[in-house]
């Protein structure tokens, strides 16, 4: 049996080379970089890669994988941080860097619809002229539009504009049998159906390939003013994060840099800030309403014992203001040359925020960990960066244990094992512990619109 | 075989009478209250009703329904619009009306956890002394938010607040096989699994049972400032509004009203309006942010041929300037006593708003119909309220061929059958025009999940 299957995806790739000469790979190399290259998670190459340029290809080639029993992944920037893109079980990697046209921009309606390789910043660029912007905001520009639905990405300006399940009106889709679906009309709402934007939204390619998407696209706000607030501590700056966002202040994105990170971001990018832990804020508004929500912030600051808040509101000062936030990730790179990084995240209610960060503060410290921390804290929302030797094996099951208790930490406070970063292989081991009796739910899901599993397995399960 | 089908569910209703004693009825009128009432749909009472107080009950009775093969079909407030609470098939209607506790309101989390039956006016009233609110406000206080989320619900303040969709975190669902499932944790966001919360919402009780929900909770704005405005024409008060929405003013109502609507409100409510397309707005913020936003709609009104431009800042004020688009209903129902109204809802891109209205305007006219326009025009959406003689089969023939122009119409311009009054019976016909191959992946998962069809069959489908 085992040979007869090998001979039938021989086959399998031998067809696919035919149906895209020249667009199809197994070289090694190119196989490696479209396995998992971002995180711990160990690389599973696939044996083929692919480079279809319509929905129409993506289509024949999930109707040959699904007659010959292949598993295919659906490939964008690479950028995911949870084992996403590897393939446990071998197949057919399907890369959409080929499909990056952005097919229709549209003012009047605020929307605009790309093919799923369309770079974050190659849209973002794009739309400059038009006053209108993109607002979701994962951190990293190489990622695609696809790759950010299917993983559900957000970032720091999620607090105002949501996610990637609050932006996207349309996806076109790759089903798992070939068939092409359009999962929605292009209205702002609708009652009409079961909402199968959203349920493609975070499927991490298991239930459809995206090749399209029709993205909400937002007015460039009239005024942006970014600030600066230093805490005492990590509850204190919580706190006056937590109470911006009750007074409903038009905050567009509220960061905390612990003190560790201001410490490293501070060598890196020649700053001196003091190194407390930091909030770094950005108002959205007219004039008028920016200064209020402004000084409305600083009286919630101050209760809290919040010092030496700065504001800017020109494009450089901003970008001054902003600077440790924006080199938070290569400062921490930087400051232990040669060790790996890995970037873990989890969400938690507002009220359970502090208490999450401090818990967390305290046990990185006991576990004798480096391991600074970044928040989306608008949203409850938190990254560890744990710095590490890969090969000190004591040191990786420390590592692995602090993991695991920060999970339990989300969970026992009511929150997620993920806030952004997905489940992939990497977090798919809590899934039944956040979930409970709904995995089994999602599973039927699963197996009722991807029968032969050949869309991404071994993910989310 | 029938016979023996009638034994069994003969049997089924005795268990469920001595499952929950005193409350289970099988009387004429209670049935035919349970049945669709609001609209022209045809009213198809169920054989029972049953009163659950906790999610294990409604467990047992799905899971006692599906030992029988008899459909349950969820009732709130039968406010629903497109026979939603119709048995068609016969079976239980699981009446939530018992099940309307507030369980927690949490103001540090802008949350809050009721049960599937508490009604919205009974939420709003509740909330009155914490500061803060739930938005989604779909015109019928009695709704309840099980049967909004179940409806997928939104309203007048959808343009800035988001429908059901945006506004929950968790619903507690029993699904088909009696098993009680959570879709979420309380964190703001989570990229873990699949988003079953956005699955059920909209899923008209067809995927599963709502028994309880967390929502998201909003700040009472600092000011609240309204307006009218009046325009010479549908296309101009089109224009603005969607010109006021690309600027990224705080708006948190946009409503319009056209010139038949307007001479019933004079009537109605004694006003002395201008019998033209007029605006309604409501701008939420600073005392700074709503003026400048104010300013700024004014200037854009302006360039439309606005005129007659007024606002209110104060409770009573604001109350007399929106009297108008409060009592459109009750004046239609009024200027025409003993007619039916039908009230039907399409939704299309912005862009394509102004033409939608007026071409359906003039069908109106050329068709021979009474039926006002009232839009949720931020959202590209609008109602038509269809005044008709039900025994009059000629002209209800008319109304029929004119709503299905209507619904033509609106896919043609890229938007939807229905923008927020749901599928249930009146627009199953017209999924698959709208979904296509959707409707295929729609009828995988309810075969998934629901494999006998006993949650409200007849629907959407």
């Amino acid at each position: 049996v085992g040979d007869s299957i090998e001979k039938s995806r021989q086959e399998f790739f031998a067809q696919v080379n035919s149906m895209l000469p020249g667009r199809c790979s197994v070289g090694q190399d190119v196989r490696q970089q479209h396995s998992n290259t971002m995180t711990f998670v160990p690389s599973q190459p696939p044996d083929a890669v692919v480079w279809p340029v319509t929905t129409a290809e993506v289509s024949s080639l999930v109707r040959l994988a699904a007659a010959h029993r292949v598993p295919v992944i659906a490939f964008g920037g690479g950028t995911s941080l949870e084992g996403h893109v590897n393939a446990p079980h071998g197949g057919l990697s399907i890369d959409f860097s080929k499909m990056n046209q952005i097919l229709a921009v549209r003012p009047n309606d605020l929307d605009c619809t790309v093919e799923a390789g369309v770079p974050l910043d190659h849209l973002t660029a794009e739309l400059r002229a038009t006053g209108l912007f993109f607002p979701v905001d994962p951190g990293a520009g190489t990622a695609t539009l696809g790759g950010m639905a299917a993983t559900r990405a957000s970032g720091t300006t999620t607090v105002r504009y949501g996610s990637m399940r609050e932006n996207l009106i349309n996806i076109k889709a790759v089903m798992a049998s070939g068939e092409v679906v359009d999962t929605a009309r292009r209205a702002r709402k609708s009652a009409s159906g079961y909402d199968l934007t959203r349920l493609l939204v975070g499927s991490e390619g298991t239930l459809g390939l995206i090749t399209e998407l029709t993205l909400k696209l937002h007015g460039v706000p009239e005024t942006i003013l970014a600030a600066t607030a230093s805490f005492a501590s990590i509850v204190s700056a919580c706190k006056a994060s937590t109470q911006a966002i009750q007074a409903g202040l038009g905050l567009a994105r509220i960061e905390l840099l612990d003190a560790v990170q201001i410490q490293c971001v501070n060598a890196y990018s020649h700053l001196n800030l003091e190194s407390v832990p930091t909030l770094f804020l950005e108002f959205h508004g007219s004039p008028a309403a920016c200064r209020d929500d402004f000084e409305a912030f600083k009286d919630i600051a101050a209760i809290e014992g919040g010092s030496n808040i700065k504001s800017a509101i020109d494009d450089a000062g901003r970008k001054s203001l902003w600077r440790a936030r924006h080199d938070a990730f290569w400062a921490v790179k930087a400051a232990w040359p040669g060790k790996q990084l890995l970037v873990t995240d989890i969400a938690v209610p507002l009220s359970k925020l502090a208490e999450a960060v401090t818990e967390t503060s305290e046990d990185i410290k006991k576990t004798g960990l480096i391991a600074p921390i970044v928040g989306h804290v608008g949203d409850g929302n938190f990254h560890v960066i744990v710095v590490f030797d890969r090969a000190n094996s004591s040191e990786f099951a420390r590592v692995e244990a602090f993991l695991d208790r920060l999970v339990e930490r989300a969970l026992r406070l009511e929150g997620t094992a993920t806030g952004e970063h997905g489940v992939g292989q990497g977090k798919s081991r809590y899934m039944v512990r956040e979930h409970g009796a709904g995995v089994e739910v999602m599973r039927a899901i699963k197996q009722a619109l991807d029968p032969l599993n050949i869309l991404n397995p071994g993910k989310i399960f």
